[in-house]
């Protein structure tokens, strides 16, 4: 194996999150907000493209923001191996979600040169400018530019709760110049995402290590239930048209079909609004979400539909109208085996305990695999904590998923084989 | 039967109700606010001391603002005959809750006067000054002041959402003078109040006609649970402490053993509050509220606890942490069963369908119970709706109830028998 110099990745993992939280970071208890374009994400993207100079490598943003720091290749002709992940972070959110892996990529990269000199291909760390969609109603904007889901000058049609577009915040903060190219990578051999977990699986099952075998596909539905608001002492129980007690009935089937049907499935009313919300009042309507996760197309198809039938059955037996509109849908995304295999030969050299899994959270990762073999590495969350301030990593959980990391991209980046 | 002269109730009944409702009603939609003291509440209470001295009684205010209309009895030492109800309203309430009581007993006690003159016993005519409980924090400040529940020098210890206290108010609208009596009856031989119904039974059983037997005790509870909040997506179903599901769980099993129990019981989650309430967030933590309701003390009791205990077992079940605050205990009302009997006959003589019944809200009679015999009289409304500007009750059925009230007045005022 090629090990890091001991300690040295995750002293300067730490350093870098540490620094890096400092821009949208203010007290602890309000955890870190750097969204998309806003001064602390400008000040994070400087900083970041600083160390990556410092540590050797070539610098530059693309035309939406997107930081890449670049290690040329002894053969520029070869494509690139890519790693990192996305800068912005959710409203008060933590110092690793998405920070991490651009942390890692850094200074595993540093190591890589300072121990193995130029890589056969070129070797590439990208800050991803924008992922989890909390300032503008889209989320990937920065991968998805890199991967041509998304194109820059499309920036108009999204506009943030002030009103401004996406556009408009792109150009104040220096990006979208016209007579560019779009942000599109063709020029990729492979890419490889190191992220927190942001669940409790690795913690549960006691492992170092998550290697994902696919990200799951969603279907997210507004549901919507009418029935009739009614005095609650002077309603018998045989005449009321409760949306209330008609959205608990459905959110109970909802988590007992959910634990039946089993592993990867996951289901989940996250929100639920009741009107008048009032203690002695009856529910006239209710609107609450569905929060659908599978990584098996069929199978998530088949237990929306299911589930979509047990609301209008339900609802139909309460006398309660009903709405159920989607409004998100996406497909599981199958990552590289190859590279999963790799990871996982890399891990057993490493002695790392891990585990094959699937990712229930949408990632940057999830936008590659139509360019190139993809393949996502998880190091555990405490207590599952993500998009708070409360998310943490030990030091050591974090070395751990760069030596990986490290192994990873030395295997893909300096040896005569291709990815 | 002493019938009324046709149609004369009706009208001015309507009459009543109209212009009442102009004390405090804006545009349709809107209904009728009448709070405690506040200018609608004041034109309100003013507007019906001149009805009641048009249609001949003599109207006279409390130190806390009830408005009794009197005729006086052949025999002033005898005790009165008091029917009435409250003059306030909740926010934008209808214009028949509370107001039609008052509305059909001046028009009652006019006709009364001008067909049989002078009653044996003192007949009077209330318009409670408050009920609902919608501007400060305590109800039947009215009939709890004229039996002695409450006593009009406290009313410092309540301030409404201004920081207005009700001691405050009062003194501003004229009332709570010092060196005043306190405004308890000690007179009285009986208490009838007609009401609408604020519940479906009566239109359900096709019935014109509600005798009510019990006013329902209640007992109600906050009930808080709280687990971890954690990501939908990754969260496996085995390992979540989702405190919306165990909500609803709880809210399922209430509804599904108030309905075995059976009538009169009611139980109502009408309040439900989750957090984050976000579509991809397993519920941390969910505040609800129950309510449960039954004309029989041991019942309402043992419902309660049964109630309570499942919501341990499920919050245990669950790993979910939960607390239980009572906030809100009444003992059922029993009311005169005598009164009840001479309402039935009344009502059987004017062929006017009715039923016995139960009053599953509270209502200003239950009260009065510790000083005389008291009864309640129910008309219907339109599809159980109340405290909305939908509240409906049409003339001909708000006659009914008045011409059932006529009659009961009649017996109890003008005949030589003790009520």
């Amino acid at each position: 194996m090629a090990e890091p110099s001991g300690g040295g990745l995750r002293d300067e993992i730490s350093r870098l999150l540490e620094e890096l939280a400092r821009h949208g970071g203010g007290p602890a208890e309000a955890g870190v907000t750097r969204l998309l374009y806003d001064s602390a994400w400008s000040g994070g993207q400087r900083y970041l493209a600083e160390e990556m100079r410092a540590a050797g490598l070539e610098a530059h943003f693309d035309n939406v923001g997107n930081l890449y720091g670049k290690l040329p290749g002894r053969d520029p002709a070869l494509p690139a191996v890519l790693t990192g992940s996305h800068v912005d972070t959710v409203r008060h959110g933590g110092k690793y979600d998405g920070a991490y892996g651009i942390a890692a990529g850094i200074a595993a990269l540093a190591e890589l040169k300072r121990k193995f000199g130029t890589p056969l291909r070129p070797l590439e760390v990208a800050s991803f400018c924008e992922e989890e969609g909390s300032r503008f109603p889209l989320a990937y904007w920065g991968s998805g530019n890199a991967t041509g889901r998304y194109e820059w000058r499309s920036g108009g049609e999204y506009a943030d709760s002030a009103g401004t577009t996406l556009s408009e915040a792109m150009t104040a903060a220096g990006f979208g110049l016209p007579d560019r190219d779009d942000c599109r990578r063709s020029d990729l051999a492979a890419f490889v995402e190191l992220h927190i977990e942001q669940g409790m699986v690795l913690e549960y099952f006691d492992k170092r290590i998550g290697i994902v075998d696919t990200i799951v596909g969603q279907r997210r539905y507004a549901v919507s239930l009418e029935g009739a608001a009614n005095h609650a002492g002077t309603t018998p129980m045989t005449l009321r048209q409760d949306a209330m007690t008609g959205a608990a009935e459905i959110a109970v089937k909802l988590e007992s079909l959910a634990s039946q049907w089993g592993e990867p499935l996951v289901a989940t009313v996250g929100r639920l609004e009741a009107r008048p919300n009032t203690p002695n009042v009856i529910a006239g309507s209710v609107d609450f979400t569905i929060d659908i996760r599978h990584a098996d197309e069929w199978k998530l198809s088949a237990f929306s539909e299911l589930i979509l039938s047990e609301v209008e059955r339900i609802a139909t037996r309460r006398r309660l109208r009903f709405a159920v509109k989607p409004w998100l849908t996406t497909k599981p995304v199958p990552l590289s085996a190859a590279l999963a295999a790799r990871t996982e030969a890399i891990c057993r050299s490493l002695s790392l305990p891990c585990k094959r899994m699937v990712s229930g959270a949408g990632h940057d990762a999830q936008l590659f695999p139509p360019l190139c073999p993809t393949t996502m590495i998880f190091v555990p969350s405490r207590a599952g904590i993500s998009h708070s301030p409360q998310e943490y990593t030990s030091p050591e959980q974090l070395a751990d998923g760069a030596a990986v990391l490290f192994n990873l991209l030395y295997e893909l980046a300096y040896k005569e084989q291709s990815p």
